[in-house]
């Protein structure tokens, strides 16, 4: 299928030396992307007039489509209008509907029009304006030759606007588009290259027309399937079918789809299954009580945690046997069993959940090398220990406890269903 | 100068349509910027061999060096590798050095390697391969002509450290570059406008050769000052005697420089003062003791935490009067001051903090609205208290309440040192 082809260009020093993090073209990617465009490259040059220039050339020559951001403010080293003019061979004169358009912007605010921001009504006589109804420069749309370059301001959430009020839309009209549908599996407790063996065959016998891509992330594997076609329904339908047959392949490790995170769906089983929650952090120091309070709503169903950091703590505040941490050590499935069970009962907490470990770079022995940690689960009926061997990053060593933690929760939640059922 | 010039290239379909943010080439264009390589263009093109190949071919004539990240993974989708050796004409064939760096790393996690990850220690003959001490894609440096191409892996904490150990000091080597020094001035508790007006005559003041940016985050303000000439050592001197008439200006704001994280600060004023502190922390649910242990070596200061969400562990785990509770609500200055009185006795600690607040977004009521937090500082002598009126969006809040109450400490210690003094 012959499909339009866009490019997304960004023109900024800014963003070239890494003051500023683009975040428009992922955003503009994934909109091109919801209406069946695909770009395929992106580019960012910096406020020269020669690079900028050929960077328009090199587009054209590739694509049917070019979206540029940035460089449209109102100071000397904006260059993006007058290179669009000398590269469509026309001159800039006053455009009076702009002019209206911005003259009433800044009457809305009470205030009164500069010199400056009136010059910015001035755009290329052979471009339509684009209307930017959250800020001073407007847009700019450029046809020649069957090919499409629309200029926009960088300020997010003006481009944004003028995306979704006109430039998505009249893209719709111009060019004859596919239809492009995506769904995202997301997997936890399972490392890529383990993943891929185990549904190899399913990957391979995929239809041409649906993609699978391999995203992964800290104890996470994301997995992309992208069908193309001309009808969605029938699209959605077998991507449907495809992801009931990799349940039967990798079930227990698929957590959610699409934009559903792990403290997420943790959250929303203990909220469905009337559950609440209580954790007992030690190596982790908060960070797990972190992400799952960063979800609206938490209070429904989390309790608090305590975070015994100093062993004393663990005895003094938590309950936790001396003697445990005598024979045993604070970095021991004996202790994390205690300090589990205790917390859920002193949280008066239906599960308590608990961490321990050697986060680094310290506190390594032989026998319990950086990167040990012991998680732990308790509901009252049962208590699970597991042990993680890590890495020797700090960061890294908390990070994946939790997901590991939170992925331990999630397992002995839906264990907890099927034993309903 | 003929600055040596440099092209950022990314490469992965999930970049290119939306589904993941590119946060890598910032990152590597500002850590290029420091050592005086000028970052002309970043590119991103998706896991296509013809896309690849000629996006090598447009960099090659474009700058000295070409900086690639992604498509390393094991899976089949992922085609650097191969273009990488078809562009510079040589074959993959297993590198020892690279397999004995992948084996240590799985037999480090008590793993068995795989065949998929067995290959990836397979690399083009004609590049030296680059360690990847946190993960299983080794990095590859390519030199043709006296330009160089380095790819290295995707995923962020792996090629930073790759960038940090190996790349940037290799490229410093390779090419004679501009002698840049920069220095970040970090402020906190004052905002852009407010510090801009406050040291307007010093920024002008500034000499041709140093330039000042401001980089404004969360509660907190970085000054960037970038020398540029032939002598380091004269520019540091310089440097040094500008900050010092900074400090005069804004000294209270400053609380750190450069990589200085403020609770890194904070934690080396404890440790200096011999002091150890204790949270209980409410709507923050963790992120402060978090933001604390992050830090290594933070157990020498740190008892602990308590997060006693909901509002009857105040009173049963912390003790907090339940007519204080009754009378103002959890979120009032008295509950604060009690908190953090309470969790400095019951934890054993010098100093104690508490916070409690409406993250959002529910919760909010007339008299108290989503984003009203009272923050709490007890060290024995005094107690400070602070109303924080946020935003609506609960991870701001979150966020925003945690560099206020580290600031509060820092300026509370700050005031101990001088009262001795």
């Amino acid at each position: 299928m012959n499909k339009t082809k866009a490019e997304i260009l960004t023109i900024g020093d800014e963003i070239l030396y890494g003051q500023l993090l683009d975040t428009n073209s992922q955003w503009m990617s994934a909109e091109l992307d919801k209406i069946g465009i695909k770009t395929i490259r992106k580019t960012t040059v910096g406020d020269t007039r020669e690079d900028i220039l050929t960077a328009f050339k090199e587009a054209e020559a590739r694509v049917d489509i070019v979206l540029i951001t940035g460089g449209l403010g109102p100071t000397n080293d904006d260059l993006t209008k007058p290179c669009l003019a000398e590269y469509f061979g026309c001159e800039i004169a006053m455009n009076e509907a702009a002019l209206q358009e911005v003259s009433n912007f800044f009457a809305s605010k009470g205030l009164e029009l500069t010199e400056v921001n009136r010059l910015q009504a001035a755009l290329p006589v052979c471009c339509d304006m684009v209307s930017n109804k959250l800020g001073t420069a407007p847009g700019m749309w450029f046809e020649r030759n069957g090919k499409v370059f629309v200029s926009m301001p960088g300020v997010p959430h003006e481009m944004k606007k003028m995306m979704t009020d006109t430039v998505i839309p009249q893209l719709q009209q111009v060019f004859q588009t596919d239809i492009i549908f995506h769904k995202i599996i997301k997997t936890i407790g399972i490392g890529e290259s383990w993943l891929a063996e185990m549904i190899k065959d399913w990957e391979d016998s995929l239809p041409e027309h649906i993609k699978l891509a391999y995203l992964p992330s800290m104890g996470q594997v994301k997995l992309r399937l992208t069908a193309i076609g001309d009808n969605l329904d029938k699209l959605k339908v077998e991507v449907e079918s495809l992801i009931q047959d990799l349940h039967k392949l990798a079930g227990k490790y698929i957590y959610g789809y699409d934009t559903d995170q792990i403290e997420e769906v943790v959250g929303k089983m203990l909220l469905d299954q009337h559950k609440t929650i209580a954790l007992a952090e030690s190596c982790t120091g908060g960070y797990v009580s972190h992400k799952i309070t960063s979800i609206a709503g938490s209070s429904q169903y989390y309790q608090g945690s305590v975070i015994p950091y100093h062993n004393s703590l663990k005895i003094d505040i938590l309950g936790v046997n001396e003697q445990t941490l005598l024979d045993h050590g604070a970095v021991s499935e004996q202790t994390v069993y205690e300090m589990a069970n205790l917390v859920r009962k002193r949280f008066n907490a239906d599960i308590g959940v608990a961490t321990s470990g050697i986060a680094g770079p310290g506190g390594g022995t032989p026998d319990k090398p950086v990167g040990t940690v012991w998680i732990a689960y308790a509901d009252g009926e049962q208590t699970i220990t597991r042990k993680l061997q890590l890495w020797k990053d700090r960061d890294i060593n908390i990070q994946a406890t939790a997901v590991a933690l939170l992925n331990l929760i999630r397992i002995s939640l839906s264990k907890s269903i099927e034993i309903k059922q």
